[in-house]
């Protein structure tokens, strides 16, 4: 079965990619320009924190979208969906760990993802204040910071146990079902864990700084750069459950990284 | 009792701490140009790695520190202990989180920190690739990139269970003795959980990124500033457990950050 996104050419899916790393660009000045002026922080309704720079950084990409790309619709953790029948979705967080930005930590992000019919295309994630950005796109590769990423899987024996995981805190597990115990399963089997709590842990899996990562129950914002990264670096991408929030729609948990680490970990949190 | 550290002036503890400050300097340069040279890395007895930034950094603060303070001795990661019985030893680890430096992730840091008659006088935590340097001296306060640091304790209600605790992986609680129960105990009760795995821990925590932060069974040089930073910037620093590596020498068991959050981790993890 042909793959939709083969359907485009290489120009066009590299005239995409242009506009999501202008989109991240355009972030990345918005949200430097918002933190100048002095940052508001509130708490949301589901008890998150928003600043005024995720509202300010996703108006302005929402705005410059519509002007660049009129034909995509656009999904955003802060203003919802526009045009969901659209083929071309901008998938976008403007702040990916709004908690750790407004602690001071620079370990936040913005993901600018693009999917085409359901699949992803191209996707950005930027981490500003560490001055380094990674991108893909379909068929084109996985950079950092310029560099080709390239996943190298474990060998044939499997996990040793020492493995480098990212994960996000237990409160994940436990916020919208009682899953606390694959949590407590994961940290057992494979106890070399790390949660950074931010899309740090998805682009440290797409470039071997952490042997594998997973998001639970997602929203799809969270996710929408993350496929393509790891993919196009040579990794593996496993969605293990998806349902549907009364407010945040599809969250996802999934699992990245090494294929034969993806598949152990896969087994686990199934089981 | 009058604290030993008060037979010291202003003046002299000034003089410590300008000390640490160059020392710290001098290891950034240092791994900067090793880095730039090209760095090799190598796995020890222990299993954990070792880069030739490491050991060129140590070697490099262990010769400045024996010209500017030939009355201190010196303890160190990669090459032991110098001058035990000297009234200031330096406690430093030029490279903590050598995995993270190792896999390009920017999160680890250089400690030093200096002990008179045991006791914590001054401490410097340097994370060079995040261009943020925290630093505090005895009764002179404790400070982040020049600004002064005050945690502010919790409400007198306690802990919620939302609170962002820094922890290592749930590898240092079996590493050396089973004790991973209480990282699963800490993990439940407290499941708003961080794994940075490196110093970037403790400077969280003295600055109020983290609410507070532990460590496992750490060896002397993991927590040769941690102490000073803590309690200068008005938080509490509680030791849970000491006993002697064959290997190590002293590993302790520590938590740190506002004062009624650090009684109540101290309360879950010494039950």
């Amino acid at each position: 079965m042909r793959d939709p996104r083969d359907a485009l050419s290489a120009a066009q899916v590299g005239a995409w990619l242009g506009h999501a790393l202008a989109l991240s660009d355009l972030c990345r000045r918005t949200i430097e320009q918002v933190s100048a002026a002095g940052l508001s922080v509130e708490r949301k309704a589901d008890r998150s924190l928003v600043t005024s720079a995720d509202r300010a950084a996703e108006q302005a990409v929402r705005a410059s979208a519509a002007e660049r790309t009129p034909e995509a619709g656009v999904l955003g953790e802060e203003f919802g969906q526009s045009r969901p029948e659209a083929e071309f979705t901008w998938v976008i967080d403007p702040i990916d760990g709004t908690a750790e930005f407004a602690a001071g930590l620079p370990l936040w992000g913005t993901i600018i993802g693009l999917w085409y019919r359901g699949l992803p295309l191209a996707g950005v994630i930027d981490h500003p204040a560490l001055g380094r950005r990674a991108h893909a796109a379909w068929r084109a590769g996985a950079y950092l910071d310029g560099q080709r990423l390239v996943l190298e899987d474990l060998p044939a024996t499997g996990p040793s146990g020492t493995e480098r995981i990212g994960t996000p805190s237990r409160t994940a597990f436990v916020k919208f079902r009682d899953a606390g115990a694959r949590f407590d399963a994961l940290a057992r089997t494979l106890p070399n864990l790390r949660i950074f709590h931010t899309c740090l842990t998805h682009t440290s899996a797409a470039s071997g700084a952490l042997d594998a990562a997973l998001e639970w129950d997602a929203p799809d914002w969270d996710l929408g750069a993350t496929r393509i990264l790891v993919e196009e670096a040579g990794g593996a991408y496993r969605t293990l459950s998806e349902r549907v929030h009364p407010e945040l729609g599809r969250v996802s948990s999934a699992v990245f990284g090494r294929p034969r680490l993806v598949e152990a970990i896969a087994a686990l949190l199934e089981g």
